[in-house]
């Protein structure tokens, strides 16, 4: 009954509202902010793309690969086992298997109907590639003949893309070790006019009853060069990173952990523990206590060398352990869980929730904090900002709760900005794009419903995609 | 002011958006389905009533009395005591009690306003037994004459309306020691051609730390032909039991605990707690990690001989012990709680969920847990679908938000279908007509939005009425 | 690009669906409703204001000092101090400092786009005041002006304003030891024809393991006259001050704890726990214990005297001990935490629920209770009354969210209908208006979907505002 060759189009008015009052709104107001530049100030592109601008290998290995939200759910539907997507990233995978991953994906199309992740293809197929058949066990050759001739040319490097896409920041994220070189070619490169920045992400040092710790915290004091066999040389090694990230134009340090909580230790408790965790001996809850002080800790460091301090805590990691022992981290096994910021997030917020100059993202994977916990909390303290929605709830539908949800109590003024999170590149105006179209959606329904006016909806329209995310992150 | 006898109509855009665009589409969507066979996967229809086709009592023995969604809003209302209605089912009410109570449901009317309740006896009254008077104090008697004078025909007996009502496959709910006599004798009855399935449902079998546990335990020893005295013993037994229920046409086994959580206990660990079950000495916490592994077992059991697993953990049941003490279970006075996936379902997920032919089928109650928990983990896992909206949240609005909560990222595909859980045979159309005209919406709003096409929107909308379903159930 | 000095004005039809059809019918239905008399049965207007009728001072003492809806917002956008407001209540602010704060308000508008506080401002500023421009830092002083001079007039002293809004009855929150004189001097004004009655709000002194507690105790002895050496007396004590407030026209007691629980002790348990707090000695764990008890005991003397009971829980009080210690509570620094009813409040239910002439009326700030818990409970329990959205979720769309997760299981009449809770008197109208505004928009819905009739409609609109809360709170 599904047409095997239908056309693939992108409606002006796509992700709009359909009630014609309201839309006509909206496309008022996605008018004006459609072409603005694209702030993304949080990512997981690989600066090495850029620095070396490498040529893109196969639509499969550009598109499919690097691409969990994609890889995940062809896992989910049964049709595919992720190795034959070339997973884990960069494991070698021929062009006739390239291929092949490619036709699965067009072939089960209909696995994506509803999803955002049919929505990004829609618009990286039709605007970035030209396609305008869509995806089908029929069309899928020739989709992928149509991408792969594309990927030849210089127009589809990641530089030119990177201008194409109109993007004017652009974070990527970095172990604190990095010597960030790849981030210091690029932006001493006169050919480069673009604006790439690291983020410190220090989630495995702050992680001190898990395999591994040890050898990271040896790299981290050499990296340093700062001794950490005290947890106050641990914090020096910290400072001096940081600040070398800050020197290397870094603007965030971001923060995942298994929950929220903050609370710090006396100090002779927190050096006992540290002791504890060199010797290996640290029981979990040891553990749990010195990385909770630890992260307090980040946020000290924060009020000191001004870099924003961003949280997506309650994820579970991996969860799937067969898959994490055959492809490793970042295949599609995380899984969020419920958490809690009212009680968890006090120490950091008493102690500099409202300091000159601290700036607090917090982002969810559980839409109840929203109006519960994170819209009060950001209503009052004057660091902390409500991240957009983010991963699992980046979609359309999820981003309008989040403003009905928000919006009551935090303003638009206490939110993050969009954020886009994503290692697939040519996704990314296409995600920034649905945060924009939604955006103008939720602020044509205050207008129509009189509850905001026109002039007010145009500036809040175009702030949320500029003034916000710079000033929130300080780019 | 309202009025005192009103027509009763059913409009035949009820439950579409009020959007005219919107609207249009929906309705072109919901033509296609609004026929289609009735497939009802999970309910609690009473098989004799098929098997012997007794002819129904009385309106009131028919809607009230059986039906706890009734039943507790009248309660709630205070408008009336449970035995009014003849609760618990199938005690006596004589013909002036049974008239009473029906005027006491019209007379009250305005409080299942805005209910599901209310939209099904709207259907049920309207289409089943031909009321045209909206149901007031004033034309209770004239609906009750309408109703009883339908039942004395043999169109309006069990299987007369099994046909009328389109149903394809219907399944009941029952105790793993049954015969399944009334099955076989309805199966074998060459005057039958309808498909009615037992339902594998042993929760009581799992509770060692039960009043009544242990007589259970001896029954299902006896029903197996299996000694039982040892936990291997009791494994055995379930597997001979579900095999008979499959050999007699099960699809499923069906399972509801306080929590989901399905450790493994060691063999030797899981021994031992069974001998202090048996002996009446298990402790709570042993109790509760006995049920766990032995959930975890009929996983395992599932993956040998098929059968889907289905899980609707987290109620408070019986919540109101006085009512529970003079009517028993099922009378209104179970309550949701809120619940846990992400980890306590780990156990069985990482060693069944990725299985050739495990079906593992999640309901809730708890609607946070969509968005967060449930479409994260059936976007990754390929034997787990989310179920659809299930009890105190299986109405129009409801339905909608699960579809907007689990679309994102578990698309249409890893949901599964309608299932009405109903003892109240004559909603069982307007319980599927209810989801089908949601659905319908919901899509349509995807196409008028510019998400999908319609020729897609037309598929999806007939999949999950049809092959989704018989998929998810193995039908 | 947002004009400086545009125009203030009040869509009739603000805060109504879009929705050209929905509309017609949610203006036909709040036609009816827009001018019945507000019924507002939980609030904190100082009864002092009406009893003496005190001109009011400034426009920032009127509408910021007291409002810790705007405070937080002020402060939360880190243009503030909270002393800068003249908070705490009633702390001296000189004109320039008052004229300063309005200025500060007026152009920071921005930051209240979208928030309820806004929407309040607009009804107020245009309905109660005449103002007709936007604020803006241009119109500052000039907003300020007009209030100001309206304060001069004696038709904007309290008892003027409580008639202009067309106040039935209105209830202040009051301490157990108020000899509610104010309250009787109004009551007993010959030339006053309102109803303003106390309100029972005992929680200090139901938390034996908070500093206070023991003072708050022997006065509670005193003001009652029993000696409240033991807990047998400090629950005479209890009766005797509720029977005094309802004797002074109270027709509620209302109850805030950490959490929802009312487990009630033996008898002798809590003579030792009580013993052990006026020793001083009550552990966390006792404290907690006994305040549940004696939670459950407000429930039973509830069952003697009548007074309705409510409950608000879960609430993390003073956030933010910096500004606790300089301003004391109130100042917008509680936070809501997670909350669980559905075991929480069992034994009150249990023994209770069901009981003649008992009114329990839950209110949260967690919405993910409303279809998981609270309707469910309220649909069976007699005595359950889903309390109304309420301060952070008493916005617009919360109250929409509200309508759609409630009405299902629970329908309207199982509802508290709309309470203000504010101490801004001069936004009681406002607020009272936006509720009526969503429920008659989420009504035409209903009508619009044909789920209700149009008839049962306007009564259920017009019962919300007037017999509904008029039967929950015994007015």
């Amino acid at each position: 009954m599904v047409a095997e060759r239908a056309t693939l189009s992108l409606h002006p008015d796509r992700l709009l509202p359909a009630d014609p009052t309201v839309r006509a709104i909206a496309r008022e107001l996605y008018a004006e902010v459609e072409h603005a530049p694209i702030i993304s100030p949080h990512g997981h592109v690989p600066v090495e793309w850029l620095a070396e601008d490498t040529p893109f290998d196969n639509p499969t290995t550009l598109l499919l690969t690097p691409d969990h939200y994609t890889n995940r759910m062809l896992h989910g539907a049964g049709l595919v086992d992720l190795d034959r997507l070339g997973v884990p990233v960069g494991s070698p995978i021929d062009e006739e298997a390239a291929r092949e991953a490619f036709r699965l994906l067009c072939a089960n199309w209909k696995y994506l109907r509803g999803t955002p992740v049919r929505t990004w293809f829609d618009a990286e197929f039709h605007d970035v590639f030209g396609v305008r058949v869509r995806p089908s066990e029929k069309t899928a050759d020739e989709i992928y003949d149509q991408i792969s001739q594309c990927l030849t040319s210089p127009d589809f490097r990641p530089r030119a893309l990177y201008e194409r896409f109109g993007i004017e920041a652009l974070a990527t994220t970095d172990d604190p070790c990095d010597d960030l070189a790849y981030h210091d070619k690029l932006a001493n490169d006169p050919s480069w006019s673009g604006r790439v920045v690291p983020t410190f992400r220090p989630d495995a040092y702050l992680e001190p009853g898990r395999d591994g710790w040890l050898s990271l915290t040896r790299a981290l004091g050499e990296a340093a060069g700062v001794d950490v066999g005290t947890y106050a040389g641990h914090l020096e090694a910290m400072r001096v990173r940081r600040l070398y990230f800050k020197e290397h134009g870094a603007v965030s340090s971001d923060h995942s952990h298994a929950d929220a909580r903050c609370e710090r230790l006396e100090e002779t408790e927190a050096e006992r523990l540290y002791a504890d965790a060199l010797a290996g001996q640290i029981s979990v809850a040891g553990a749990d206590a010195l990385r909770r002080h630890m992260v307090n800790d980040q946020a000290r460091l924060a009020l000191e060398d001004g870099l924003v301090m961003t949280i997506h805590p309650a994820v579970a990691r991996n969860h799937d352990p067969a898959a994490f022992a055959r492809f490793g981290a970042d295949v599609g096994g995380d899984v969020p869980t419920g958490v809690e910021f009212t009680r968890a997030l006090q120490p950091i917020l008493n102690d500099y929730g409202n300091a000159e100059g601290f700036h607090f993202v917090v982002f969810t994977m559980d839409e109840t904090v929203y109006s519960r916990e994170l819209a009060p909390l950001a209503g009052y303290y004057r660091g902390l900002y409500v991240g957009a929605p983010w991963w699992f709830i980046d979609e359309t539908d999820a981003i309008m709760r989040y403003r009905r949800a928000v919006t009551g109590y935090a303003g638009f003024y206490k939110t993050s900005g969009f954020i886009d999170d994503t290692r697939a590149f040519c996704s990314i105006p296409a995600r920034h794009d649905v945060s924009r179209r939604v955006d103008c959606g939720f602020l044509a329904t205050l207008v129509a419903e009189h509850r905001i006016d026109l002039d007010e909806a145009h500036e809040v329209a175009s702030d949320l995609v500029s003034t916000q995310p710079k000033h929130v992150f300080k780019l």
